[in-house]
């Protein structure tokens, strides 16, 4: 069994983040697949005061690990009870667990989820804006122009068929991200900026486009946020 | 300000789902905003055994609600601090929690998402497709002929983009959408069905659709169930 294990999304107390009885998951396991072995541990001790990290193998998992790698790690945690970590949320989102599922599915290994903070589903719900259906971009392009043409078939893609468009980018860019999103939707669509969500500073506000730009914007730079563009 | 609180996506223990530290938001709040009065109770007692029925103010929000009852509902909740409750999962994603938190973002109320188990998320995470982008589509259309161009639609997105397809049925309908999909979209892209996600039953399984052609299908009647469609 692969358990996917939630990490926090910020650095409050785990018991905001994840329910009580998911640790004892973590108890009944000693192989672990971190994205970052540093992190992991340090995770793993703050939520289980006497965690034996000696007592337990750690393979790390993440975009430097080579592609001949994953059978080796799917032969090893093919019997045994496994729980994979990501950096912050749920793994499997937007890190390198993706690709390990897959191949335990290949292998019939089962494959767990617990429960944990999704910062995209969050920022979702806490919108306001259209749930049932919506489209996770991920990353927006880097490059001026393309980012451009990318905004404009988002508002099309709204216009079109009511589905909320949600992304992210590099915290030290999110400021320049929300004024091209100023500069290239149409005043009347409403955009969420949900920011730090979990932590301290966590501010989500949905405005109208043409409502952003007479107000004073949050502070966003260098700090997580997700973005949801909608009707 | 108003919390967006979750609740169990099945019939297991609260703590299973949900962070332990989340239950004192609730000992500190005495207006509800609920989609089911009796079920939200019940929860309520389940997780807080000597909670304050009596004490407490329930509002109910469901598709029943007239429009005219939103704006009162705000003004009782301005000044309060408010926990919203759907009946499984997080609200606000299939629910009509949704309209009242785009009101609370018009009348400057803070809203606060509380960690919670998502079925979309926990679906796309453990089944291996593309989690960097994606689109949920909640319910798909019941008519056979409009189900079957909605399905070739979704075969053309993921040839076009990569990204995964997400979407729902009413549990009793499950077996006849899979039997649909194995009969639309090409042998070569894989299909993942969550069933029953953090239940008894839970099983989460991705095949090609040539495979689960070929192999015995899980029983998925009138449990509910996710499905993810990806390349």
């Amino acid at each position: 069994m692969l358990y996917l294990f939630p990490t926090p999304l910020s650095d409050n107390p785990w018991q905001e983040s994840i329910p009580l009885e998911a640790v004892e998951v973590v108890k009944a396991c000693n192989l672990f697949v971190v994205e970052n072995l540093k992190t992991s541990r340090r995770f793993l001790r703050s939520m289980i005061s006497d965690f034996d990290i000696d007592g337990s193998t750690f393979i790390e998992l993440n975009e430097h690990t080579p592609d001949e790698e994953y059978i080796e790690i799917v032969q090893t945690i093919k019997d045994r009870n496994t729980v994979m970590l990501s950096e912050a949320g749920l793994p499997g989102i937007a890190d390198p667990g993706g690709e390990l599922v897959a191949l335990c599915h290949d292998w019939d290994i089962p494959v767990k989820p617990i429960t944990g903070p999704s910062s995209i589903v969050m920022a979702l719900i806490s919108s306001g804006l259209n749930g049932q259906q919506f489209t996770f971009h991920g990353y927006l392009p880097v490059d001026k122009r393309e980012r451009q043409v990318f905004i404009k078939q988002m508002v099309r893609n709204i216009r079109e068929t009511g589905y909320t468009q949600i992304f992210i980018e590099t915290p030290y860019r999110n400021t320049v991200l929300f004024e091209d999103i100023l500069h290239h939707a149409p005043v009347e669509l409403r955009l969420c900026v949900a920011i730090d969500i979990t932590g301290k500073n966590e501010c989500i506000k949905t405005r109208s486009i043409g409502s952003w730009k007479s107000t004073s914007k949050p502070s966003m730079h260098k700090i997580p946020a997700v973005f949801c563009l909608g009707a």
